[in-house]
């Protein structure tokens, strides 16, 4: 296939796609159903409307294939989509290789991240509903920062339950969320009894999603005015990060090319379901293409976790969910990729990766840094530390292709920048960072705690 | 005129200009000859050459309309080239305007700023004559980030002195050219006799461009494998930096519009340069346009300094320059637009500001935070604090437009994110940020250090 030697690859606004891709139309196997925590049932619209506004709810379990996108999140869109797609010729030539190498830069958004692409829907569908305010958790502060915005453009209040760990590490995240007029604070925090609780069992915790997400929920729950809003893992969520794959699939096509290989990081998998599923009908018809997600071996839900009914937080206020999980007790360690630090998974995900429909990979901190830092001089974009897991796979791609003889198409969603994680990056210059493992025996205990069916 | 209701204005990779536009060519005063500063007498290139390339100092002087762009920099540019031009919709709603407001967004670059736009030829010029090594300073950081990456991409080592308010107040930027495999210290360092001397008179200093000037030029003039470089202020900057007035040309045409006010930030003159100069023959050819270039109030040097033969430096190791100047023992407070702190200007809009053709306004720090978090809040972009005295300067004259009932067309030019100075935003937030103006007193004294002629 000849590919034109375009660097920047842009989709004109007008192309931009005008629906979600909702993958759920086309699965082998349709998504266990989620579960009422108390009753184990499976759930009903009734169970999720007192947090979650009702068109993000009949998202959650549609199975039409295309779902339009208002014209008002179109409008926002506009401001950063349809994101480019870049050929990386500064990389392929540090690598000597002759593969294609391309990436989709979502770090274009104005918050940084692809992000904004949920945001917005979920900000506008509760807005139409008159919802005031918003509360939600975040790790790196990507889906924080982006809610924020999302809030201040739509007139709603956004709160920030920020996980302390990456509250500490990058100390101008609270700041460019309250810029756009967010509040944020550390969790756990004492504004909650979930909060309260986890500070008792242990006062040093460097926090969890899943103990912050428990306070997001919590804070919804006890006011009518309040919903609350989550950046991964839902069906929804996933539905509005299509658009990326959607345009990618366009984009190639401009250049007269194909991938042969599609690669996310994943954590609650939205970015590498985002750039991932408008791939799987291919895929289906019998397209040779492989689709991988890739994890840090800090938190490897998909490579060593269990595929099973597991709660989303730290205390079981969510409804259960069947994901590929390390247990909702899970504590990763403090890695830099602070976005992947999350005990389970997207069930859609976990179900295409079930059925063999995705693989997953998971890599080292240190190599992440190292790929980054050859990214950063070759092609100029600092990665965020969350994008770098999947820099790491394309470089291995790519290098495994070298030493095999082939060349393969390889596209990778370069998920968000990492101006904000420059803390992460002098740690990893002055060799303070570590290639930090899961504890087998912490696996085992948190394992137990899976709630039983 | 009617307006076509882009959101993103995009021109294609193919359309990006193949020349920079040399306003040498135009100017109905021709520049007053740089002086050298032992004997008085105008510049040879021979008294440039032990720290400017032939290839830059023949364009510094050159009277040709069009340059050509030599392929690798094309190639290079290509990264993030042509740099789209947003029409501010959010911000028109904001504003309740019926201008169009337009800001072209050179934060697009991989360093986030406008200043790879001449980083890139600085570095290329001087690879291709067998030079190793450049030195540099700089203020905000912008620059010394840009030639770090440019540098990593020729493969030149490069070494930044940076201001030492700026080095404090923005932590990351070390970082970032360290990563980009650039070394930068804090000025006035003991690296250097300059720096010595500037520490013994005031330890507390909190340093000045005029001082990481002079300890740059002195380090580079030590060595023979080593050049200078410098960020803005000199013509062939200027040039550099019209390939985005050039882009922003057609991209107005693209949607069928043409500007009535073009803003610029100015400090030593880059950016508004870039913006500005391909619109002056059209001014020259009688269009009604205004080229407007925004100051801080706390460093006025158009519109409080005076006309006259100055250091670009603060111990007199620089050619001296015919320009709008402060004096160069001028110490502006540490605001934190760091990059606008400098006492001089560009030659170039020095001379076009004196013959009519640009025009000067000072504004002052929290109008332009202001104004700055009015924009992050309505189009989602964090400006750098540089920048956003354009954007004080844009929104000023769409709300007296709107007094007067009259509806322009506003560009301004968004030469910067401000991701890396949301410590600055933060000041702000907290209350902390003055509306410092220079004390009289001080500039009469500096006046009095100019250089007799």
């Amino acid at each position: 296939m000849s590919a034109k030697n375009l660097t920047k690859i842009i989709l004109p606004e007008e192309l931009m796609p005008k629906y979600w891709y909702n993958v759920q139309a086309d699965m082998p196997n349709p998504l266990a159903p989620g579960l009422n925590p108390q009753t184990k049932k499976p759930l009903t619209p009734s169970d999720l409307e007192p947090i979650f506004a009702r068109e993000l709810i009949a998202q959650e379990v549609s199975t039409e294939r295309f779902i339009e996108i208002p014209a008002e999140v179109k409008e926002l869109y506009k401001q950063y989509r349809p994101s480019p797609l870049y050929r990386a010729h500064g990389l392929e030539k540090a690598l000597d290789t002759s593969c294609r190498i391309y990436y989709k830069y979502e770090g274009i958004s104005p918050v940084g991240s692809h992000k904004l692409n949920s945001a917005l829907p979920q900000v506008f569908f509760n807005k139409i509903q008159g919802i005031k305010r918003l509360t939600t958790e975040t790790g790196a502060g990507q889906w924080g920062t982006a809610l924020s915005l999302a809030g201040k453009l739509f007139g709603l209040e956004i709160m920030v339950y920020m996980v302390k760990v990456s509250f500490t590490q990058k100390p101008y995240r609270r700041s460019i969320m309250e810029l756009y007029g967010g509040k944020c604070i550390p969790s756990p925090s004492t504004l909650t009894a979930s909060g309260r609780e986890a500070l008792e069992k242990n006062p040093e915790t460097p926090g969890t999603l899943a103990i912050a997400i428990s306070e997001a929920v919590e804070d919804a729950t006890s006011r009518t005015d309040t919903n609350y809003s989550l950046g991964s893992v839902l069906n929804h969520v996933c539905l509005h990060q299509t658009i990326i794959g959607q345009e990618v699939k366009k984009q190639m096509e401009m250049v007269d090319d194909y991938p042969d290989i599609v690669i996310g990081c994943c954590g609650g998998g939205s970015n590498f379901a985002g750039i991932a599923l408008p791939f799987i009908p291919d895929k289906l018809a019998g397209k040779n293409i492989r689709l991988i997600g890739v994890e840090p071996t800090a938190c490897p839900s998909m490579t060593k976790g269990v595929f099973a009914y597991d709660y989303g937080d730290s205390v079981g206020l969510t409804p259960m969910l069947k994901m590929y999980t390390l247990g909702h007790d899970f504590t990763p360690s403090g890695i830099h990729a602070g976005g992947l630090r999350y005990h389970g998974g997207s069930p859609i995900i976990s179900q295409l990766y079930h059925d063999g429909l995705l693989e997953a990979v998971a890599v080292k901190q240190n190599p992440s840094f190292a790929a980054a830092m050859l990214f950063a001089q070759s092609e100029g974009i600092v990665p965020a530390p969350e994008s770098s897991h999947a820099i790491r796979t394309a470089i291995d791609e790519a290098l495994k292709a070298k030493e095999s003889g082939e060349v393969k198409s390889i596209v990778f969603n370069l998920s968000g920048h990492g101006q904000l994680d420059l803390y992460s990056y002098d740690r990893y210059l002055s060799g303070e960072t570590e290639d930090v493992e899961f504890s087998q025996k912490d696996l085992q205990k948190s394992l137990e705690s899976l709630p039983k069916i």
